[in-house]
């Protein structure tokens, strides 16, 4: 790694989020780069700037001209109006000709004004001044990545399966709907990994039961789905259901395991399962207590969860129903006015997840009490952690499937997230494009979004199009809305269309999971905007394209009734057209600005010179490919090497140096090492 | 025109909505195109097949791929779930080798399934099968457009001022704060035309009426703006306020002007004046009626008004607020369920703009009753209409400024329209160009939308992008919301690059007026799509570049952070590069795809063969703008003229032929004939 030097700033009485592992960060005693104002932190942006980061978080690449927010939200509707989503991710880049990056390790809510407020500006903006701020100078934005990434500690690792394509809705309400979802994907060859159970699996959505009327007999349900191939994904919400008898709910009472309140008393909010207690995650007892709950289901057979309504989501309080219905009881009968009017009118409209709710909310971290908002964005983090620290002692010889709703830098080490609730619309498309880059500079490398979007209906084009881009993201998952159209891929027109796009995922695996091993055990991204490693100016502007992995640059088509875009080419690359996953044109293109067409039978991407893309076959599931039966296209210029990483792809803690082989091309002729069955198309006729 | 035919087709019992004026169409025996299904007209497109029309309406100039309803709504947050705005546009064309129009005349609710439920299926399905369809045949989409707009009749023509730059916010509250606004204008040198007084000019929301208060001596007040160069335009909301004394709300209960309820009293809703009862615009004695209230602003120099809140947007009615609080009481006390929460809340959050309540309303249409929800889109029509037809008996010899937020095709010819609603979003942005079109297909002409965007915060960057597309849409209006950051050029950090843009406006505005009352005189469109005029398959593709005018293509940035973007042309052009009006560059580009820099400081234009660009002086108002004073570039291949349409700008029924002047250049040397002051780029190394 190239010269990068960190330094340590600490302000007031920061709370541990644990976020930084590396506790050795020499603490600064000068600030650098940023100016110190009354509780903020400015810089002068010049013309050229590009600020990069804000991890899982709204509009481009470039983060200029708009005001973030880490406050972790629930909240789907995320139109350009918003500043939060569901994860708070206080780490960015100043890209300039003396590159640095910030993290601002602040568990409360804090904005980032870059350019919003005036135009030039940036300004960093924490409601306490109580924190850990650390600055990364390095020399390009990659290395700066690399050295907070190194900083954080590694990144989780899923099991390879977990690259497989995954179905969900909520719901599939019982396991016979669940038999027919797999026997639609059977019976149409369409291969899949996973199923996911949404919140109607569990008996009035208590964490830790299961329906049996509408799931009997749920451990042989789940072995039977895995002899299909499929494995069941189920979902554990944050809230614990008040329900005497119900033994989590009595656990938790007993042992003091829940959030309390103001007074003193245990808290209750109200979500799925009607009022509900928060388990207190930030206690290191109740992490452990909640953690090993999930061996009632790993113990029936299932090895893969999804932690939701993290942020925590609060529908409402018993409290602020009770004060909305006596302001209602106040005026009936009255002649009220329009002021009157919109104020009960809001008090209902306004009554989920609202601040004073978070205000009320107390954590005993360990001793010490602490106010819910205060640190509101650790509470899906530490739920995640909860799961993931347990998985260690109750699976320690497997890799279990994990991902979250909300986060905070530090669970990117438990678990993977999915980018929330978003919805069908072509924007939401770009956004997951465009968000992928900051995500992996956050430490999120298992991650992707709700391909074909979860709210509101979705289009056949826009599904196809989300999954000619989501067969390129880790995380590849169909899910969407109960009050959505059904949005499996034989519910459309053209099924055997979207059915080769997922073909298409099966024989990227060995390359996107050798990809996303390499980067993840080396601090790397996977995802990388073209200006991290290419010097060259117009490379800034171009948000639509990406690279994925070491030897790749995709271009995805994200606007309705398309049939083909620009690319700008930052150097002469191989143009692989696919038509499917074994049918594929090839062409070499020019650096520069091209046009090409890629309507929804066609897939482009493009193979940077002096690397190859890997191939593998199309199969059932991930565990059912041979992976002796390698497919190479390389672009040779003056040397060609890939070092392809492979794995069994499920025990814990793999070694980078262990599970590489290296493939190569001479100038004269193709020398594959160790692998038979590799053949590779070489093309020489570049300049 | 080339030949079309257009044929009627009568459905049940219409209702007559007055849209087409053309009583002598053909009534055709056996559909054609369509095929009738069960409430229904279905129609396979073809892969290649486009789908223009629709009005305004959300997506894009090809309406493919998403279902579109008529139903006119006030809601600004319209994302791209969204299937209705604030208008009701059923007109459209199935772009393919022999391309047909398709008007459906029906007032009620009515769906246009263009590839939703089936990707290749145009599905039309009315609530009721009551109208007249008619189908008009033709070579070319232009053409279809042509002869659809001569059955619907001539577009309203504005006064010439209202070209001009115009500013509104939510609302300037009084007189010394127009006052100010003005100063700031005036002070900063910035050329402005109108000021908008938003809601709170009225005494408590009362329709002609004026705050005494806030703004006092208002004759004296609008001829003291006027001296300045700034006509004032007042809102008139739709809904009369109950109130005891209050004139309007007198006359209208004693001459039974009100809508009536489904037991036959007069209809209560509420808006911002508390409660309402909303005129019936649909019978023509109310119509005169409410039309010569007018009279009160017009008398005191009002020359200009818009008409709001018309769908009718009604936030509430008494009997919705009651029931939702006996509900409330009845739960009061319970342990209430997840269930019972939500209908509590939705009762609240969704009580606004209730079906419900358009199904309680009735009119009385000329001695027939007939239920609001079955007439909706027809009555910001009629409200506009009322005005309209008002004006030409109070001020017969000067055109008078008018539009509207809803509206129906018909209303065309009475007003303009404004896009409602939007948000300062980018998306919005391109929303706003991707409609002009589509608006200029269903005869609305004087157009725009707010600049800047209304609901939400805009960004400096936002605002100048729009502003640079904005100056070449008819109406030119920055408007914001009341809860939003104020939106004056002189609020932001670069007030001079704001301001140069806006005297571009003014630079534009002889030829944009010209080319509006050319197209306007001659049902043509000011804003095409490329395909309308180039018959080059990948035309279709292009959405976001738009001819205006004769001579012109526009390439407007609508992305944040670009500092340019890709271009096709068509053919040949110039492409003139304004870093101001009067500072520019001019390139030839040849047809196909370029790569342009364009950042905030420019404004890129291309100029077709043949044709010439007018730009006037940049000028303080329209009225102060020397119309000698005439600058022509013209991009000379063969021949070069251009037909200059100017007259008084105030006289209404201008005829096109008394007011054109020809101005052309030969393959020798520049003859401006008739103008004297005419100075010509000539650039002839096309090839």
């Amino acid at each position: 790694m190239k010269q990068t030097t960190s330094m340590k700033y600490t302000y007031g009485t920061p709370i541990e989020t644990d976020a930084v592992v590396d506790k050795g960060i020499q603490q600064g005693k000068e600030l650098i780069r940023l100016v110190e104002g009354e509780g903020c932190f400015t810089y002068t942006l010049k013309p050229e700037t590009v600020v990069y980061g804000l991890g899982e978080n709204l509009r481009g690449i470039n983060k200029r001209g708009w005001i973030y927010e880490s406050f972790c939200a629930d909240d789907c509707v995320h139109t350009e109006a918003k500043r939060s989503l569901y994860g708070a991710h206080n780490f960015f880049i100043v890209a300039e000709d003396k590159p640095f990056g910030v993290f601002v390790d602040y568990p409360g809510r804090i904005s980032f004004d870059i350019g919003y407020s005036n135009i030039d500006e940036l300004i960093i903006k924490p409601e306490t001044m109580d924190f850990n701020l650390y600055i990364i100078e390095g020399e390009t934005p990659l290395e700066i990545v690399k050295a907070f990434r190194q900083m954080i500690g590694t990144s989780y690792i899923p099991p390879k399966w977990a690259f497989g394509y995954q179905q969900s809705r909520w719901s599939y309400k019982t396991s016979e709907e669940v038999r027919q979802v797999a026997k639609n994907f059977k019976d149409n060859g369409i291969p899949i990994d996973t199923i996911y159970l949404d919140i109607d699996y569990m008996e009035r959505f208590k964490d830790f039961t299961v329906d049996e009327t509408a799931f009997p007999n749920f451990e042989a349900f789940v072995q039977e789905m895995k002899e299909m191939g499929i494995r069941l994904i189920p979902i554990i919400d944050a809230g614990v259901k008040v329900e005497e008898d119900y033994e989590t709910y009595e656990e938790g009472l007993k042992e003091n395991c829940f959030v309390t309140d103001g007074e003193g008393n245990v808290f209750e909010g109200a979500v799925w399962p009607g009022k509900v207690h928060f388990p207190d995650f930030l206690n290191s007892k109740t992490r452990r207590w909640f953690g090993h709950k999930y061996a009632f289901l790993l113990d029936k057979g299932i090895e893969g969860f999804w932690n939701d309504m993290n942020e925590p989501a609060i529908f409402y309080t018993p409290k602020a129903v009770e004060a909305a219905m006596a302001n209602v009881e106040k005026h009936r009968g009255e002649n009220i006015d329009l002021g009157t009017f919109f104020g009960i009118k809001d008090s209902f409209s306004n009554i989920m997840n609202q601040e004073a709710y978070y205000k009320d909310m107390y954590h005993d971290m360990d001793g010490v009490r602490v106010c819910h908002y205060d640190v509101h964005n650790l509470y899906g983090y530490n739920m995640t952690r909860a799961a993931g620290e347990a998985f260690k002692e109750l699976r320690p010889n497997t890799r279990t499937l994990l991902f979250s709703r909300a986060s905070y830098i530090g669970m990117h080490r438990y678990g993977g997230i999915w980018t929330g609730d978003n919805c069908s619309w072509w924007s939401h498309l770009l956004l997951n494009i465009k968000m992928m880059p900051s995500l992996n500079m956050c430490g999120f490398m298992y991650a992707g979004a709700d391909v074909g979007g979860f709210s509101d209906n979705t289009t056949e084009e826009l599904l196809t199009r989300w999954l000619q881009f989501g067969v390129f993201t880790p995380l590849l998952r169909n899910h969407t809305a109960a009050y959505t159209r059904f949005q499996e891929p034989y519910n459309f027109k053209y099924t055997e269309r979207i059915k080769k796009w997922i073909e298409m995922r099966y024989a990227l695996v060995p390359y996107l999971y050798s990809e996303y091993m390499k980067a993840t055990l080396s601090n790397d991204m996977l995802f990388k905007p073209l200006a991290f490693e290419y010097n060259d100016p117009h490379c800034t502007q171009v948000e639509d394209q990406l690279l994925v992995g070491e030897s790749i640059m995709i271009a995805p088509v994200y606007e309705q009734n398309k049939t083909g875009r620009y690319v700008y080419l930052p150097e002469n690359m191989l143009y692989v057209n696919f038509e499917s996953a074994t049918n594929y044109t090839v062409e070499e293109m020019k650096k520069g600005h091209h046009y090409i067409e890629a309507d929804l039978d066609h897939l482009p991407v493009f193979i940077r010179p002096n690397h190859m893309l890997i191939l593998g076959e199309v199969a059932a599931n991930v565990e059912a490919q041979d992976s002796s039966k390698l497919h190479a296209i390389g672009y040779y210029k003056d040397h060609c090497a890939y070092k392809l990483y492979e794995d069994d792809g499920i025990t814990p803690k793999p070694k980078l140096e262990d599970s590489i082989t290296e493939i190569y091309m001479s100038d004269i002729n193709v020398k594959p090492e160790k692998l038979e069955k590799i053949e590779v198309y070489k093309i020489s006729s570049c300049e």
